[in-house]
């Protein structure tokens, strides 16, 4: 018996032959020649101990968001800092979107947090609406975790909505966790970030990681901002000294010299989209419309077997609460890969309307 | 301000001009080749997510220990599984020797554990003597924490003594974590593991790592043993889905390939420990008998500031629990780096005895 073996999440390739794999939302165009070279290189050095510090990353990361280094908590893997963020604060009660990123719920449960969540409605498609506000008023929650994009559903938060969020959090002393691990990649970019209220709010705390923006899910890096410094800090206590690789840092330290890798991303990822969301819309499907580098579709056809028989991996997304069987998400690629994968569903929706 | 800048271990190469580098205990080969290889092929699969159940990784492991894989949970190095246990076990009290590794009673705390020390002497160097079975019996600890060989003082625990504290934990329901990461590299070898009795005794949970076997600290890779299948999937459980790195799966692969490679480094060891001790001892330092890769030396002379000072780094062992200012560890290297220490040591000693 081995352990993990159930992983919920996509991208498991692992145990059954996968040749093309939809499941993951990374960038489409992969890893960068840098963040590869910057591996191979480390390669060398492999028998020297991370800095636990962080140094020379938080350093970079620092001058990059124009953000004061005691701002900055690296981890490995943005999953990491969610486990480790409700293992510090321990709260009886939080508030979840449903459906959302299951590894919160997974987070808060494994210390005996309460998980209260907010269904969202598909007649919405999927869109965190205003009666959201009264329920976080009177939630009780201490947390409340959202997702910008959120996962699956590919939809932003309106930004006058995020911030009404923000003001009744502070209003009821409620801390926001706020996921934007997806946002660098989605139509709105890092300007949709909360970034710039860190300073006067002590009680948010972003989410971010190079495992998606960067291709470098192989890797484990991500990082956490706040400017609650007892926080991370305490954070920083409860993880072992050198969480993060050697490699995992020469990696990002190459990839934040990217200068315009996002910005082409989120352009290909724009119009590509767009393409297979009229396509898949074509086929008869349902299609949250989404701002983010991933689409959540719907689809009485067994898409997901049809296609993973032929060895190809979508998101089974019936594992997400508020999901049930049928609904799927395949990630924004590069046209070529759309396509192959557009050609597939057209194929399945053809025979099983043919009977 | 960065967090965990004050790094309590050795290997903190960052943020100073060190050269040499003698404060960690890797293997004096460094890093197989094998191993760089595989982490450079591995750069281009750098958007993949790894395997979360380590399927390859465990099934190796399996054959190379002749273990069944259910025994096995690996780690993002070995530090997060002594945090991983001490989380899910949660004890009120538990035991250690003074000095040891210190991320037990680091971990142990970090969730409100008494820790109580058994102090070893320096009068019997540092050896484990009968006593502490009595100290044991008594203890009321849940769990012993053991270092085998002992870290920093290198002593290897007597076999007989390792059964007759096995016996004693058994009788009185103690949990043992005992930590083996230095053994294989010890003058004692695989041989001495209790890995043989981990059937029999589901209390007993070892701890091992590719860190200083196979050099590769910068990697982070561990794993621990346990014929407790419901300790294991509790602690996988509470540890993140991909906690183990695409690049340390495949290093850890093509380490355990490595035939010949701890054969050869015992055997350098061998040799080079007995010269450093004897040279050491000449330069008028008590030099605590060793088996293992690593020598802890006492003296009055600022050893390792005028070390540091032409960019060599010793460990200062100052923060160990029962050792004081002037305790200093070194790793066993390869001759020629030996032979520099001791060139530099003598220098300092030389230069105190002047006056």
């Amino acid at each position: 018996m081995l352990y993990q073996t159930t992983n919920p999440h996509g991208g498991d390739i692992y145990g059954r032959p996968i040749r093309l794999d939809y499941s993951v939302n990374t960038n489409p165009f992969g890893t960068p020649d840098s963040v590869k070279e910057a591996v191979v290189k480390a390669a060398d050095e492999l028998c020297r101990y991370p800095d636990p510090s962080c140094r020379s990353l938080i350093s970079a990361l620092s001058k990059h968001m124009e953000l004061p280094e005691e701002y900055i908590l690296c981890g490995n893997g943005a999953a990491e800092l969610i486990f480790t963020y409700c293992n510090i604060l321990q709260p009886k009660t939080a508030l979840e979107l449903s459906p959302t990123f299951s590894e919160y719920s997974r987070a808060l449960e494994s210390v005996g947090c309460r998980v209260k969540r907010y269904p969202l409605a598909m007649e919405n498609d999927f869109r965190l609406t205003g009666d959201f506000l009264d329920v976080l008023r009177n939630s009780n929650a201490e947390i409340l975790f959202l997702c910008n994009p959120n996962n699956p559903t590919g939809q932003l938060i309106e930004p006058g909505m995020l911030a009404e969020i923000v003001v009744i959090c502070r209003e009821c002393g409620i801390r926001l966790f706020l996921d934007e691990c997806f946002l660098e990649l989605s139509s709105a970019g890092r300007s949709a970030s909360l970034m710039n209220i860190l300073k006067d709010w002590p009680g948010l705390f972003l989410l971010n990681a190079f495992t998606k923006t960067y291709g470098m899910a192989g890797v484990r890096l991500g990082y956490g901002l706040c400017s609650d410094g007892k926080l991370l800090s305490a954070m920083s206590r409860r993880m072992q000294p050198w969480n993060v690789s050697l490699l995992a840092q020469k990696a990002g330290l190459a990839a934040l010299q990217e200068s315009d890798w996002l910005e082409r991303a989120r352009e290909l990822i724009g119009t590509q989209r767009a393409f297979l969301e009229e396509k898949l819309r074509e086929c008869g499907l349902y299609v949250c419309p989404s701002q983010a580098n991933f689409l959540l579709f719907y689809s009485d056809a067994p898409l997901f077997d049809r296609l993973l028989e032929q060895g190809v991996l979508l998101r089974d997304c019936s594992n997400y609460s508020g999901l049930r069987h049928g609904w799927v998400r395949a990630a924004v690629k590069t046209e070529k890969d759309n396509r192959i994968l557009l050609d597939m569903i057209a194929e399945v929706c053809r025979e099983i309307s043919r009977g």
